[in-house]
């Protein structure tokens, strides 16, 4: 079964920087039919979600420091 | 309002290795009060969703393409 999620770009705009501690869950969508960007967005402990810059140094760094754990 | 999402680690197994290709998006959840260790979930294009191995080089390879992309 094909699932349908959403069938557009989920961010119009990214912000290059967020505490690390104030993340939940980061999820990671690489480019595809739906959007040819790549899209990071971060839900935080508080249930709000904001798109991250996949190309800001700041979030790559928190992305390998949620790995590293 | 605080959001409460899965009080408990969702991964009971992780693949060390997966299709670059098959993936539609990836969830990665830092260690928090609902689970002590790091958890990799991809959703898969047809909907199904599996376990990754944050430690495999192989996924973290896979995350450094994606942002890459």
């Amino acid at each position: 079964a094909i699932v349908v999620t959403e069938l557009r770009c989920q961010c119009l705009k990214t912000i290059p920087r967020i505490d690390f501690k104030s993340i939940q869950s980061l999820k990671v969508t690489p480019p595809g039919p739906q959007c040819t960007q790549t899209e990071v967005i971060a839900t935080l402990k508080d249930g709000k979600e904001v798109c991250l810059d996949p190309e800001a140094p700041l979030v790559r760094k928190i992305i390998q420091k949620i790995l590293n754990k």
